[in-house]
């Protein structure tokens, strides 16, 4: 296990067979040092990558992105949430449904951070259904910029967004892969990947 | 002038008397180094006092609060917004009136990341009206941490927030304080502060 894992293991709750509490070190509290591990560990992985640029989404995926774009030494740039899709002409949308929300949700990011001299990877916290990637790429193939990949913390393996976005020929490096859960006994099973 | 003034009048944008854009470094789009230095700086005039927890609120203070975190070697709770207030009693919330969004949120922080052991440095990018700053300085006196202190990037010197957090008692540090703009010339005047 890497040390995200063990992290899950040791403070993560399991609500559910499907929702995993990671709210006292990842979201809501923030245990930094760890923040900065996952940083240092994107570096890593894509080392040697022409990245120019990070980019997530807000809220939740801002610190992640923030410490990752420090260990890159490149700007950060958050997608804004609007209600509304009616924004003028200076700006890339794309419409993402929040399953927590239960509401569809126009990301936006201004063409002025956004262009196709941009290497792009793109992180965030969590990937389950994939909605908020699948717009964080839209956004980047209006903008003509290039995703040299993708670094998310905890993956949810047994939704399919990190298999649909594989599939599109993207790289997905996500630190924990939950390949199941159990509410009963708290059990949380990881995908093997071969690293660490 | 210190850095972040310096850095206002290079590539912010005055888009009226009272609105002052730095979407392209501070918000939307972050200059990571620019962030690094404005933790840097609240480790500075904050050192000494025993500062154990940063707080701010989603979404744009959470880059500001990891990289200051980062530099206090603390956690970052981020308070998060929601459109109900009826949340259960392992919360502590507070009403925040959004000028912005022309509506009032409730901010929410769970009881188990904020207690009366925390010493706590409030920070967030902006102070204008001190909606924002009221909301977590309720939140904190409810939980009974005792608030150190609040780091601000940029605070608008002429509407009155400031002036009423200090009045509290409350030591405020903001980086840059603006007391006028002219969106005709674009020019900017800071409050001089006697520090750099």
């Amino acid at each position: 296990m890497n040390f995200l894992e063990e992290r899950i293991i040791k403070d993560g709750v399991v609500k559910s067979n499907t929702i995993l509490k990671v709210d006292s070190f990842l979201n809501h509290q923030i245990d930094i040092g760890l923040l900065d591990e996952i940083g240092k560990e994107f570096k890593k992985r894509f080392d040697g990558e022409p990245i120019n640029k990070i980019l997530t989404i807000e809220a939740s995926g801002i610190g992640i992105a923030c410490i990752t774009a420090l260990h890159f030494g490149v700007p950060m740039v958050f997608a804004k949430k609007s209600k509304t899709s009616n924004l003028g002409n200076d700006v890339y949308t794309a419409e993402v449904k929040s399953f927590t929300h239960n509401e569809v949700r126009t990301i936006i990011v201004s063409k002025d951070y956004l262009t196709e001299n941009d290497h792009v990877l793109i992180v965030d916290d969590f990937l389950a259904n994939g909605c908020a990637l699948k717009g964080l790429i839209s956004v980047c193939r209006q903008a003509n910029a290039t995703v040299e990949g993708i670094g998310i913390a905890v993956e949810k393996g047994f939704q399919n967004g990190g298999q649909i976005i594989r599939e599109l020929g993207y790289r997905v490096e996500s630190l924990a892969i939950v390949d199941s859960m159990n509410a009963k006994t708290g059990a949380v099973v990881f995908r093997d990947q071969d690293i660490d």
